[in-house]
């Protein structure tokens, strides 16, 4: 595990802090990781948490080099993360050597055995944080020498899988041991989320769909006035965006997205789907890029119902810390 | 909203205590109410839950007045409530009938529409709980006049829908305001989910599962083990268990059981299913009863992954009291 890394900036005293062992192990002021998520969180959004006290992780997702390549760029010399969908690696690593050439604080793996890629990581002197959806992948990846695991749960943003934060989190505590460095994932959006994190036994949090409402994100703001608009109740795991986009997800990933008409189009007919996929591929990425909300699938987790507004990501951040030690301080006062 | 009842027995100077809204209202040592599961929450259940400082529910689940009556004799004179399976009360309400001409301290509706029975209910001096699984339907039994509202995650045993509580429980809070009580349901077996279902802003927590094993439920010994031997990601949301027993269950809900062979001979054959489940209804209910861990539905959540034992309700409330006020003060700890 490398060094702390000092804090360039000096922190304010009256600023809000909730130490763990996250923090002082990375030398935060808090408890909390920006998700790696895949071609939204740049170099832009890593650097401002990290700057705002945080730990940032670039979305190296699909694992291009030339995007990992400009996010370090966007990242100047902010000690930042990245993060990879592991089973993208198999076939390729290069965007992992382009990314360990950046000498980055973390890499985090998710989605498939992180074992070939381990050793090479932490010795390039990078922390490995290796996502989990199951107790017994968190076996498997304490086994292969993470230094810090992410229990991630159904709710979350993004891909994942069926078990939820609240049990998902202490159970892997109890499965690993007090030792080992634990965040928890999916649905932590808030100061409330983040002090429930804590009492379930984690050290922090990763928090992916708050920052992805965030400026600094790379999401397109059509999407986030999509997202902002409904309610958690208008998401839904699906796999129909995998089958637009021709990738080729292991069964036991399904995709968090907003409820939407391409998914009510599709999501019942996979055959039909991918019969015509290949055919609509083009269209479906430029429908992406000009941000329609309902022709393409709009990646968030059901926290998007606790959020109603994209701020700067420090000040996200820092509402988080605020909110978490007002909990706490009242959760205090309800010991008798 | 009818007064607190006082405690019959005095609490010991040095016993454990967590004080909420709900504790005030209804008289409580412990802000936990233990969840009506239909033919396991019986009379002895109920009334040792309040015994020991929380509220204990009677599990009138189908509505069969017979085990309503049965289950009252049980808990003597203990102050407990009952909860009943909404949309099996629409047809015939006598065990709603039943159930007030005991003068329960509270009744708990779940999955359907309470209005009808709302005003009957506090009319006859019970709280009114409804449990919820979607932020639209919090609005609804707000509405409705709901003196207590249960936000319901989809790790929770037996029926529910997707959302998860660690999204839900906020949101159905920031949904009706800050005044209705509020309890967290899904997931929570010990003090660190207690201390979490705080802090996301319940006033308490229904549990279900971590009463499921305890002395005085009415599961078998055999659904006991097997469910103690099995980690959560051992558990699944289907529906072939609502087939076999010939339930007409809305579509909108599923139930968490135990993953065994049933359910996978089953649930991806819903009509070959239906096919034979009525011949095969009387040898699905006698596995039943002689407890067949393997060819029914052993209905349990995630939390199974947090549970060792099966020890008195009493011993499991204070276990969970004593761990949430660690985990509270441990978590005041971490404020800088
Ligand atoms: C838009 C989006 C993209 C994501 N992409 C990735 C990814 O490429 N790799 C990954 O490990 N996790 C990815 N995730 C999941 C996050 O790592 C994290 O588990 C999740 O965001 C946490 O739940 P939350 O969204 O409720 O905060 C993504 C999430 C979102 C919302
Ligand atoms: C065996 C079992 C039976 C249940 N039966 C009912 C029921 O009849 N009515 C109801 O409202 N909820 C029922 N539930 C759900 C509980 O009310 C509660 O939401 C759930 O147990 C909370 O999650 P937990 O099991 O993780 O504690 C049942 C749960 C279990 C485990």
């Amino acid at each position: 595990m490398p060094r702390p890394t000092p804090r360039a900036r000096d922190t304010p005293a009256d600023a809000a802090m909730i130490a763990t062992r996250l923090t002082e192990r990375f030398g935060l002021t808090a408890p909390i990781v920006s998700a790696p998520m895949a071609m939204v969180s740049g170099g832009r959004l890593a650097a401002a948490v990290t700057a705002a006290g945080g730990l940032g992780l670039i979305g190296g997702g699909y694992a291009d080099p030339r995007f990992v390549e400009d996010a370090f760029r966007d990242a100047g010399n902010a000690a930042v993360g990245v993060g990879f969908i592991t089973w993208r690696l198999d076939g390729d690593d290069t965007a992992l050597a382009e990314a360990l050439a950046h000498r980055p604080r973390a890499v985090m793996l998710s989605f498939g055995d992180p074992a070939p890629y381990a050793e090479r990581i932490r010795a390039a002197g990078a922390a490995l944080i290796c996502q989990v959806q199951t107790v017994a992948a968190a076996r498997a990846v304490h086994a292969a020498g993470a230094d810090v695991i992410v229990a991630q749960g159904t709710e979350a943003g993004g891909h994942g899988a069926a078990r939820a934060t609240m049990t998902l989190v202490p159970e892997v505590r109890d499965a690993v041991g007090a030792e080992p460095l634990l965040l928890a994932a999916g649905g932590i959006a808030d100061g409330r989320g983040l002090a429930a994190a804590l009492a379930l036994g984690a050290d922090g949090a990763l928090v992916g769909t708050r920052f992805w409402a965030s400026e600094e994100a790379l999401s397109h703001p059509r999407h986030r006035a999509a997202a902002l608009a409904t309610t958690g109740d208008g998401t839904v795991r699906q796999r129909a965006t995998d089958i637009a986009r021709l990738f080729d997800w292991p069964a036991e990933f399904t995709a968090r997205v907003l409820d939407n008409a391409f998914v009510r189009r599709w999501e019942g007919d996979p055959e039909g789907h991918r019969a015509v996929a290949a055919r609509e591929a083009e269209a479906y990425a430029a429908a992406f890029r000009d941000g329609d909300p309902d022709n393409v699938g709009v990646f968030v987790g059901e926290a998007v119902g606790l959020i109603a507004d994209a701020p700067p990501a420090a000040q996200i951040l820092q509402r988080m810390v605020r909110e978490a030690e007002a909990v706490i301080s009242g959760l205090g006062q309800k010991r008798r």
